[in-house]
């Protein structure tokens, strides 16, 4: 059988991983995917690396790539939006399928591009866009795709994981923890995308359009970071049973479709509780197969090569039907203000007696009923040279509207001297 | 696009499983396919129970399926070896691609198989046959199929686990635990198969024909079961950092591939050690993708019909390709004897100064080294009324021939008072 030429737009880390791979693993990759797959063409903006780029002809035109008579399919690796949108449509264009590890540009045109795909019988491969080689995209495309989804729900940034890990398991703080991820390159320069949840989101964006049907629906996320986080957060929530992480979950509930990216206390029996460091984990809940649980590295040059020749592999041995995704269902997504969730709150106050009974008569004033609370011992000097205390508490299930009226009544009171923090709790089950 | 037509051997419990999955789930069933999935002809040997079979005719003849005019695709799910052989043989013959659950067949005549459906182009779907609905067939044959594979562990049997879990969390023996398992329908009526290991060594000799290219060898597999495993072997390993699992382990060694099945030690960190009850778990180790873990329901009504479905989803969708495991390479498999592993040693003995002492000399003339020890200061009534203690020993790597002549030399120690405790320990890194 004839070999499969590839086009790589791009010649970054993750390129440079996929040449390694298909370098390394050649005779094997070749045995799986009944015949060879090489690479002909591959273009950067920038000039050539130092990178032994075997038989493949280089190019500084990435557009060029797609049109090229040498290229069966295209790999899309150049990163960023406007371009890779360009590159990916021109390969639909010229009837090529296409790879891609590019979160951001499905996220946000997966719409327009699964319609030509679709018209046009394409397939696109995106395993490497969401948690590296974590094999999520074939598991909700085809391995579980008998199964309703009921909840998808999961750590899917690395460098946030590898900060919250870093503070809970060494007792740095926020900014030591961030420092040491960009020290080993697990964060960027400028970590806004990964701590603030925007990388995150994306992710999530994909995932719930192909679980739930609601097409894609970046801008409906209700996206928090990790950046307010702190060690104090991450004792109390140890010794009321939790573990912090910052998951992004999405739930079929009987109001419609839940997405959302945010920090939350996980039971430590929750194996989710135990994904550490820079690693990945997805959870689905499916109406057959029950709980799904996949982890392993979420990004990485090699991780992510290994899902993007996955995909190659796959289209090399036929493997081609597109992933068929509803794209025109309205999305019932849930307002985020209606979504129910049990909460984690930490009220530093004034060590006064009747404190935390007025903050109860506030919270039972809106129907939240306190499940468990902490009350510190341990009196700091606050502002003013007052002793505070900070009162922690975990309530039960309360639709999001009604904690934030609350904490607003919380915040008000006099003995209140310092913002409230609010993390939801998830017990992860349907 | 015309429906899938399918075609079911047996009507037990997965078969009833397929049939719910396929109607409760029937309209996003067919989106994701492309197509309808319909179940045309069902035939099971015993009479026809009181189930709803939706549109499909009834048969007794099990054999009549795979030549059945209107079966496009055939379902094995008889179970057992022989008619489940040549329903597959058979349908292969009438060149029709074959999905199946049954694991045994698979193990025991996978060469044959794969020869016959190499040679027509067909494909057997048989992601159902290991762990359930974890998708580990899918990621190594596609999605991580970009890697060559160091290590394949697992915990591949929900009975065996079900059990360790139950004796180790709920302080039950292990003929307690076991009783529990046949009532809660976890354990067969006769559970030789589950808690020796023999069903374990069938899914792991197919994950390592898949993984290591060494055909399929399940009589050179090692296998031992957990009937042996003692509620004080449990405590002792917790209190040594460990939890005993019984697990499937392929690995990629300089001597070759280990294939082996038995009860383990595994670090109380490693995410393996917290699978619990009835739960499967695969890791996956690879040179490019690192550490995959994916864990799941290993059985069951409808996590297995679950996978089923899902593989009859790939055919619907044309992804039909073989998968390609190179039968002829010559098995590199390593002897038993020659393989090294870390070893947990419990050895009754009488409470006499200089025991532990004289059980160290022998272990140091074999070249063992003790990583850590335990002495019980409890002392129990031996027989002849003499006081002993369990000497409890974890040792560093070993060939597994030396370690048995050691303990056959400790054995016969004459204040060595009862049979010693052998089982391995395992870091599951590589």
């Amino acid at each position: 059988m004839k070999a499969l030429r590839v086009g790589i737009c791009g010649l970054g880390t993750v390129a440079q991983g996929v040449f390694r791979v298909l370098q390394d693993n050649a005779d094997i990759i070749s045995r799986r995917a009944g015949r060879e797959i090489l690479i002909s063409v591959v273009a950067s903006r920038t000039p050539k690396p130092d990178v032994d780029l075997g038989g493949a002809v280089f190019s500084t035109d990435v557009f060029s790539i797609p049109a090229h008579p040498d290229v069966d399919v295209v790999v899309e690796l150049i990163g960023g939006e406007d371009a890779a949108l360009r590159i990916i449509e021109s390969s639909i264009e010229q009837s090529k399928n296409v790879v891609t590890a590019n979160k951001a540009v499905i996220a946000l045109h997966g719409k327009k591009l699964f319609q030509s795909l679709s018209s046009k019988g394409l397939c696109i491969g995106f395993e490497g866009a969401v948690a590296g080689s974590v094999p999520i995209v074939m598991s909700l495309s085809e391995a579980l795709a008998a199964n309703e989804y009921d909840l998808i729900a999961g750590i899917i940034n690395g460098t946030s994981n590898y900060i919250l890990t870093a503070m809970a398991k060494e007792g740095r703080s926020f900014d030591e923890a961030l420092r040491a991820a960009k020290k080993l390159g697990y964060a960027e320069a400028d970590p806004t995308f990964d701590i603030e949840g925007i990388d995150a989101a994306h992710k999530l964006t994909i995932l719930a359009a192909m679980a739930f049907d609601i097409g894609f629906h970046y801008e409906a996320i209700n996206t928090e970071g990790i950046s307010d986080i702190t060690l104090a957060d991450i004792k109390y929530a140890r010794q009321l049973g939790y573990e912090i992480k910052h998951v992004g979950i999405s739930r079929r509930t009987s109001d419609g479709i839940e997405i959302r990216v945010h920090p939350a206390l996980i039971p430590l029996e929750h194996l989710m509780s135990r994904i550490d460091g820079s690693m990945n984990a997805l959870l689905v809940h499916s109406n057959a197969a029950g709980d799904t649980l996949m982890a392993g590295p979420g990004a990485g040059e090699l991780p992510t090569a290994s899902a993007v020749v996955g995909d190659l592999i796959r289209i090399a041995r036929g493997n081609i039907s597109p992933i068929n995704i509803d794209l025109g269902s309205p999305g019932r997504i849930v307002a985020t203000e209606n979504i129910t969730s049990a909460y984690y709150l930490r009220i530093p106050s004034l060590d006064k007696a009747g404190v935390f009974a007025r903050v109860a008569t506030i919270l039972s004033d809106y129907d939240i009923s306190i499940e468990a609370a902490i009350q510190q011992e341990q009196i700091k000097p606050g502002k003013d040279d007052q002793d505070w205390v900070p009162i922690v508490i975990l309530t039960h299930l309360v639709q999001e509207k009604l904690m934030i009226d609350a904490i607003r009544k919380v915040q008000d009171l006099p003995e209140v001297i310092g913002p409230i923090t609010r993390i939801r709790v998830e017990q992860l089950d349907q």
